[in-house]
């Protein structure tokens, strides 16, 4: 089984060291190569997405991703920017399937903004379509406006779409995720206002017939927003497009307040996936050893279970970081009075003890 | 003066009634003229918004708007929808700035799901574009993919655009709000994947050179649902799409747990507007005289300052409001104890009282 490891920018370098590690210690003859992607791609070789690095992606059986970005790199026209490479990854691998949990682990309840009552206890999985919508559907680009409130000026503009297979088969990936867990999907839209997402919201609702056992609601996306602050717990799983998804996990991920916790898995129909914390690369902080490297370490538990059918060793690593937080350590990012707060080697090294 | 006053489907009737008291109340001279719309239009005369309803609303200094929709017009056709009144109304009114304050009441701190450090004293106001963005933007529909993932299969599709002027009035509006405010303005966007808002970014940032006592920063969609969360406080003005803005402006307001408090105005550059509460018409408690009628009362009083220039009658109304929140008065979406609960009618009367 080979891996991909991409660690990226800021950040990235040191919370994927501690993945591998951890990964090494499971002793499963996981093969790794490494692959500058993101800034250190454009360093490297001019793009943030090397066709090297994009090659070894493709052949191997998962990628393990750190983060990408820095404000250095800000002023770079759009195509050579290194969020590109994610982008990249996502079409050229065809990760339709995103995985992005949003759970409040006990001890750190205290973390988040909502009052501990409406967070203790949260266990969302949000699935977001991650290969079409707005992200990539053409045309987009600017032209003088032919039509609208201002003929005649210049305007840009995006396609947003939806096929019936990209919508059946998110679908499909959804339902089963409710199976295994508390039988509830919520597929968010906004048919009210666009034909994409009423044909979204029919499509979801087709694909929900063969599912008797999942019970299924739609609700608009700024109700989903608002709902989300209200009573998050009323959520199981959670499926929206590719816009709309990426708001709301971002908004569910900071509502536990330890977004330093959360994985995330991206996933094609051959089960090759991506794994990468839901985190960004947090320039700030890049090289002072203070990051937290719990979120990679879990992403490359998904990997485990996702893409290299490793339960047990996913289930290890999982009990693994459960044990460290029980044990008070915490990284700076998660602290608070009573516990001992550690650096991103230290964390690394107390996972693989409690392996 | 004149001012069409509209109050559409579930508690829209009731809410509307007493702000309309308060309205008389203020001794103005004001000329109301009742109309059907939503739900109702559809019921009187088959479309929500019938052509003399938009009649009276074009020839109006205002309109006052409760709020539209029930569950029994989810299986119209979407052209007769409830909602489809509110779109038509922006759209033939040119009602592009669509201002919606969060902000929490010292009284109702407790209400929020935030911990009441994180949003006591909030005073956010989110300024929406309202009349382009995807919400308008043509071609829109089904038809057969041509390219992309699945080309041959059934798709549909919807345009996102903005032009030059469209992008620049909207941020002359959010800069001279924010003049009279903390001088900050956060636009949010998604110009790392967006041509649409790429062009948004570039716009607002040539608009605010004409501003240099304000301070512009710009943050991506997804991070601003986040910081929302996190740190809400941070925020002064928020300035974005009509898309953007409706996601994030119903976060906001759901923050402060008290959404039955918060008024909005949709305004056009004759200073026409269209004021309404930011809730909706809440079917399940209609007719119940529970409804809380201030969201209505301070639209009115919203109403009063922008478009009648009547800036000491709105004081007078937004004084009236704090006075019986002090006296401790409350409908039961606001209650808790050791305040004293009152319907719909109780409460209007106390603000006319409180006059
Ligand atoms: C970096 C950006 C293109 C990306 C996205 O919008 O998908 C990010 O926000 C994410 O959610 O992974
Ligand atoms: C009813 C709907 C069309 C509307 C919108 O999306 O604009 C509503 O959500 C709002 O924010 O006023």
């Amino acid at each position: 089984m080979k891996i991909a490891v991409l660690p990226g920018d800021g950040i990235g370098t040191e919370i994927v060291a501690e993945a591998v590690k951890v990964l090494n210690a499971l002793d499963l003859g996981l093969e790794m190569e490494q692959a500058p992607v993101g800034g250190a791609g454009y360093e490297a070789s001019g793009h943030p997405l090397p066709p090297a690095t994009l090659k070894l992606a493709k052949e191997a059986d998962a990628v393990l991703f750190g983060a990408v970005g820095d404000w250095k790199y800000d002023t770079l026209d759009r195509p050579l920017r290194p969020e590109q490479a994610i982008l990249g990854l996502r079409k050229e691998l065809g990760l339709f399937a995103n995985f992005r949990p949003a759970i409040c682990y006990e001890q750190l309840v205290g973390a988040s903004s909502l009052k501990p009552e409406l967070i203790a206890g949260l266990d969302i999985l949000i699935i977001r379509e991650l290969t079409g919508d707005i992200y990539f559907g053409q045309p987009r680009g600017r032209r003088t406006a032919t039509d609208g409130h201002f003929p005649g000026a210049e305007e840009a503009f995006d396609t947003m779409r939806y096929s019936r297979p990209e919508i059946e088969r998110i679908a499909h990936v959804a339902f089963q995720a409710a199976q295994k867990r508390s039988k509830r999907v919520t597929s968010v839209d906004k048919a009210n206002v666009l034909e994409t997402f009423q044909f979204w919201k029919d499509v979801v609702t087709e694909v929900g017939k063969q599912y008797p056992d999942v019970a299924l609601d739609h609700m608009y996306v700024d109700n989903a927003a608002m709902q989300l602050v209200k009573a998050p717990k009323k959520f199981d799983v959670v499926v929206t497009g590719n816009m709309f998804g990426d708001i709301l996990s971002d908004e569910a991920a900071m509502l536990t307040g330890s977004i330093g916790m959360l994985p995330s898995a991206s996933l094609n129909d051959k089960k090759q996936g991506l794994y990468e914390p839901s985190h960004g690369s947090a320039p700030d902080i890049a090289g002072k050893g203070i990051a937290n490297p719990l979120a990679t370490i879990l992403s490359a538990a998904m990997m485990l279970r996702f893409s290299l059918a490793q339960p047990e060793a996913a289930d290890r690593v999982e009990n693994a970081v459960k044990a460290v937080l029980a044990e008070g350590l915490r990284t700076p990012d998660i602290y608070s009075e009573g516990t001992t707060k550690v650096g991103t080697r230290e964390m690394g090294e107390a996972v693989v003890k409690a392996l």
